[in-house]
């Protein structure tokens, strides 16, 4: 680990220190640098207020080469950080007409007159260098002392800093590291869904040791549990590559009909690549997610190709009206039941005429649940044509949580399905399940 | 800001400067302890390094009179923390017998012979105050030096710290402070949406000499800007109550029309509320959104009371299909119209049979946009019985934000006109608007 450059990162705002905000900024930028071989030593966060910014990041410069603040670039009365660092590396600000113009244009295009209060985030430290930032209205700055150490400033709105991080911030480092690159912490994560925790540590418990000297950490969540895989910095690039490569295979193996995809990936784009492929189009008809699977499809960009739509049948005279399910099968097995589901489902391909569709009833609680049927119970169906298939879950969690198992329940049906099942993909407008 | 006992927060672990795990122990802590009137002026997070653990609480005990630390106090190699704070504070770790039973005992119950790597977890810094941890095998410690300042250690585990943050840390801290109880931190949070960081900062300028001791702060997000208003313990709990109360009414009168609520209000809940009062019912027509409105209405529990359901018209088929926008006015004027997104609140009103309606469609990106409707143009409609309000918004920010705030526009117009029009109250299942 030697080598690699030291970085400290400095999150500014007392909705941090009040634990109003949860710091999820700082996370991000560890990540990002560590995947590049920085090596973050020390995070530190204080208030809006300027001696203890001062202080924090005159501290970071001792402690790291590279010092990386997010937070207090604002327009507003409490956002200091940008004339505290200033003076700290003994320049001053000057009003940067370029930016000044780039903001105008800004406002001008969104049909807004800036308000002047705005022309404070054009000044920019003398000497730093700009980091363009498409995604606000205050750019990223670089200063740089005449020792080589540098600090950072980046805004705090979490959307915004992302982007500088990985679009400005990461390029400027690499480029001034030039040549000496450190061996990077390297890792990768393997998403399942549909089997527990604990279930899955047992599947690999055997392979741990073999591993070594990489880690696997289990990480469970709403989405499943995933399974991560690090080379921190032993190996080489090329070595840890392939060790992890090895490593993931093996785990693959073993955990099979469970695992979606890798790192970022979204079962609603697993899912809607799948349906690409075969050209199929798909529908929802949401109860207790009140659209929430719809908001998980529609999410990837390029959904439209194959998502065409869905229905909210929150109440029941809904899920008669739009869906045909009927007055009898309600009454006889009640909303949250397969029954209901099949109709729903059923219905939902009849009225948008999609090949394929996900239905979710269920009982998200924190009222409405009883002893045959508890909260957390939900029941989902997918339909390819004229297959249908359900399945019963009885979810842990509070409401919201029980409602993101549910569409992730919704969207793994229909993965299954379109895996197992022999789906012949359609040719021009129509296909057909052979079952 | 004298009065008020200082803290200062340390997280220890890898994990979190690698950015694995987000901090969410540091915000628990600041919020409880901030309620209780204690002042954490700073957060450190270090990693599972002697040294660096070592520097991190000593600088702590130079900036706060309390350092409270979490994490490395488990059974492993890479466990530190106990032993390193014990040698900062010259004393030495010793088996603590009772701790060591009571650590046997919780194995046996669960059926496990212990290892013998945890005995070292039943070791305590001679002097050391131990807070009892019945969540888990590390128990609290606190360290007390002759000056007064003192230093708590906790495990890393949420359930654990919080347990003990509660039942323990508190308790110990206030006891400590010994009849001065140090004034509480109070804040009060002004949600406003439909108005620019900018322009609320604008309005409000000439207030905040006059708010002082008080403080405001800004924080935008998604759902609009907030608020904050606060007092950090110079004033007593009675007196910063009605200071508060009195600068909160002040600020709601400049920003009147924008404001939706306080603290953790959510506009979805607002305008839930004034449908129930009003007896209406509410159906959503979404086209970029895809769901996101009513997961949003929908996360509310006990939302069935005014929300029916509604119809996700992603594809042009489906608004003329389930929402009978007519093909010559998508032809003439695109789906992402005035036009269009009044035949859609339209249809849904007629399909759901709903008193209210919301209809969203717009170019959430990032492709589709153009000079004339770039990436963040949505149209919004809301119609309650007869009268249709309709509002253009060109939103920035990547999918994601546009998104979410699109959802947001559409629940402010509706909340807006239940507001300003004037609305009668059904009775039973009939109402009017008065136009």
């Amino acid at each position: 680990m030697s080598g690699a450059h030291t970085v400290e990162v400095i999150t500014i705002g007392d909705e941090l220190l009040l634990g109003h905000t949860i710091d999820t900024n700082a996370a991000f930028i560890s990540r990002e640098l560590a995947s590049q071989g920085f090596r973050v030593v020390a995070r530190t966060t204080v208030g809006d207020v300027p001696s203890a910014i001062r202080d924090a990041v005159a501290a970071g410069l001792e402690r790291a080469e590279i010092v990386i603040c997010t937070g207090g670039l604002g327009p507003t009365q409490d956002d200091f950080t940008k004339s505290v660092v200033a003076e700290l590396f003994g320049t001053e600000l000057e009003l940067d007409a370029q930016l000044l113009e780039q903001l105008r244009e800004r406002f001008r295009r969104r049909g807004i007159t800036m308000a002047e209060r705005n022309v404070c985030q054009a000044e920019v430290p003398k000497g730093a260098t700009v980091l363009p930032n498409p995604r606000g209205t205050a750019p990223g700055l670089a200063l740089t002392r005449a020792d080589g150490r540098c600090c950072i400033l980046l805004p705090g709105v979490p959307q915004e800093m992302r982007g500088l991080t990985m679009e400005q911030v990461l390029p400027f480092l690499l480029q001034r590291a030039s040549g000496i690159k450190p061996h990077p912490i390297q890792y990768h994560t393997i998403r399942t869904t549909g089997i527990a925790e604990s279930a899955v540590a047992e599947q690999v418990a055997g392979l741990l040791r073999a591993l070594e000297p990489l880690t696997l950490a289990f990480l469970p969540g709403f989405a499943g549990t995933d399974l991560r895989i690090t080379s921190w910095g032993e190996l080489d690039e090329v070595t840890a590559d392939s060790a992890i490569n090895a490593a993931a295979i093996k785990i693959r193996e073993l955990l099979d009909a469970h695992v979606y995809g890798s790192n970022d990936d979204d079962l609603a784009k697993v899912v809607g690549d799948l349906l690409r492929q075969h050209r199929l189009t798909v529908a929802v008809a949401e109860s207790c997610t009140g659209g929430l699977l719809g908001k998980r499809l529609t999410a990837i960009p390029g959904s439209s190709d194959y998502f065409v739509g869905g229905i909210i049948s929150y109440s029941d005279r809904l899920k008669q009206q739009l869906l045909g399910v009927r007055a009898e099968t309600l009454r006889e097995h009640g909303a949250v039941s397969e029954a209901v589901v099949q109709e729903m489902v059923r219905g939902v391909q009849q009225s948008t005429g999609a090949d394929c569709g996900i239905a979710i009833t269920g009982i998200a609680g924190p009222g409405g649940g009883s002893a045959e049927k508890p909260v957390g119970t939900v029941w989902v169906a997918c339909a390819i044509d004229d297959a249908v298939r359900t399945r019963r879950f009885v979810l842990p969690g509070d409401r919201e949580e029980i409602r993101e198992r549910a569409a992730q329940a919704g969207l793994a049906l229909l993965w299954k399905t379109l895996l197992t099942e022999n789906v012949i993909t359609k040719s021009a407008s129509t296909a057909s399940l052979v079952q």
